[in-house]
């Protein structure tokens, strides 16, 4: 009787990227981190914490943080939900809409294959169905994706935009017309939009009841260690996902320090910008290398090792043993063990100087 | 089809007590928080926390923290969970242990009643049945508890101990006993432990599979505001609700300044310490401007309006009644509009300046 839930049980927990131990000397490109550190408005932010603020409960909503991040998207803040990292939003967008197993196969999640690889196991964990859609050529986006999200009676679809992890985007209007076609509510995980042109907040600030959108902190702010994400969606939708969240999500230092993080925009957009520049410098420096690298509007790039297309599939094995010299090498990259991402190496944007060290590595491999 | 789920829809969300603005003056002894500041050294290891802890992903599992709990605590790492709050790891229960509507109305929650609002929330949350026991004359533990939960099917059952909100404590004996009876998991809530002699954890340390223990630093350890919570039990149990918790749900600052809070075991016995013996002071003030105040083992006490028994119920109106004058009086007190709890006021102990502005003001108001 005290066992765990059998999909529980059954469950595959989510595999977090390789993280090196304290002290570790590595160039770490495996995790899609910011390369530059949070704002120092953000870290004095979080000295200035006092001990009454700690002492007792904080916001529960976060009210201030909302507050700060409606101004920025112009939107009120009752279309604002602030969570533990852009994760307890997912897992929260599934306890709201979706169905558990038991409930006549409807109400699950559709995704686009691949994806971010903890959509599935959210499912698992609520215990609900997964509708995959296969990516087309390239990584598109494929025509009848919300035709099938339909006939499989998905609650909630889920597109990552842009795309991980191969660094494509879709445009507002290819968004608009998902939503328009699709049944449930869209969720577009923008966990990597800072690092874009653009973004779909138009499509929530049109008062659409069937989009949210996911931001974080972690990635263009700097702060994946301190959890903090957000979402943008119709105030009903918000008021759902706010009955069911834990009681106080998050804590009175990271509501301080994101509050700084969000406000102290010229800084971020700064690391952004440098970001993007050796971006583009890293996609021509690793096509002269004979990698193939679609243009990426995220903070890394998925490279094809040289040999795509051989009947032997030489990339694949090449690029699991490039992953394999790079770490022998103290250079952390992403290799995915799965179909159509088995000859690619996801490769995070770092400083000028780690991305040197990795292009300097790999002329030392190739 | 974008519509939340209708358990949610009709969730009556959990009610915070009531926090004053920031800046407002007020004598707060609504929400059980420590009277007393966290610890320097919680302190220290906030505005210690480098740029470098922030910028990348905190440890998934909070390790620094689970080893410093295990040693405390005399068991492993392994028999140990970091949750984002108390709260976080209540809802991985129901997560892990409890089977959503449909699945046979077997696999709800048992609680005692009155018991922590929580509980019910989250079960509508998860959408499963919650068996409620009454608890008996002066708010005891009835005899038939495992009996009834075992016959309801409940595969969790919760009891607060501590108790909230009436401050009565059960002996190891009884809880053992408890487990023995009990088919499902047994928590232990013990939020309030610290302000109790000996804690439940060698049911834990005995082996047994079906008892897990939670912990917060709220109470205990002045740190509402960080959001930091434990459970103690067997291997498996903490296996499973590790699969099943957010990849990333404690943050590097909170990891960091729970470590040094329970390294610093001297300074939190002294807070304890000073809250125990005003506990004691109060009981004994309160006694004698004629409420009925039973021996409290928390940080709070739960005390009758005098006028009990009478037939037209005065004690209901005037614990209401005092709960506005002291509210007039800038004291906050929690009042609930409940039944056998509406001719009470639960009363936290505050420092000895705050307890006596209390006794004041009731002496201006009786």
């Amino acid at each position: 009787m005290t066992r765990p839930r059998d999909n529980i049980l059954r469950l595959d927990a989510y595999a977090p990227g390789e993280q090196p131990a304290a002290g570790t000397r590595v160039v770490k490109l495996n995790t899609n981190e910011s390369p530059y550190p949070p704002s120092p408005k953000a870290m004095d932010a979080i000295a200035s914490v006092g001990t009454e603020a700690l002492r007792i409960y904080p916001s529960p909503t976060a009210q201030p943080f909302r507050e700060a991040a409606a101004r920025v998207h112009g939107l009120s803040a009752d279309q604002l939900i602030a969570t533990n990292g852009g994760d307890e939003l997912l897992r929260l967008i599934l306890t709201c809409y979706c169905k558990p197993a038991g409930h006549a196969g409807q109400g699950g999640i559709g995704v686009t294959d691949p994806t971010y690889s903890l959509y599935p196991v959210l499912a698992s964990i609520h215990d609900t169905a997964v509708t995959a859609v296969e990516r087309g050529d390239g990584f598109s986006l494929p025509g009848g994706t919300a035709k099938r999200w339909n006939e499989a009676g998905c609650a909630v679809g889920f597109i990552v935009n842009p795309h991980a992890p191969t660094g494509r985007i879709e445009t507002p209007d290819t968004l608009r017309q998902l939503a328009d076609e699709f049944r449930g509510l869209l969720v577009i995980d923008e966990a990597y939009v800072d690092f874009a042109e653009g973004d779909a907040a138009e499509l929530i600030r049109e008062g659409r009841d069937n989009v949210l959108l996911l931001r974080s902190l972690s990635k263009g702010y700097g702060l994946a260690g301190l959890r903090f994400g957000y979402g943008l969606s119709h105030a009903d939708n918000i008021a759902a996902l706010d009955k069911a969240r834990d009681s106080y999500n998050t804590d009175a230092v990271s509501q301080a320090a994101a509050v700084a993080a969000l406000d102290d925009r010229a800084y971020a957009e700064g690391c952004w910008a440098k970001v993007i520049a050796e971006r583009g410098r890293m996609t021509s420096e690793l096509r002269q290398r004979s990698f193939e690298v679609p243009d990426s509007h995220t903070n890394f790039v998925l490279a094809t090792a040289p040999g795509t297309g051989a009947p032997d599939n030489t990339a694949a094995k090449h690029a699991h043993a490039i992953y394999h010299g790079l770490k022998e090498r103290g250079i952390l990259v992403r290799y995915f063990n799965a179909p159509r991402l088995d000859d690619k190496l996801r490769i995070t944007i770092g400083t000028p100087e780690q991305n040197t060290a990795l292009l300097d590595a790999l002329d030392e491999l190739l």
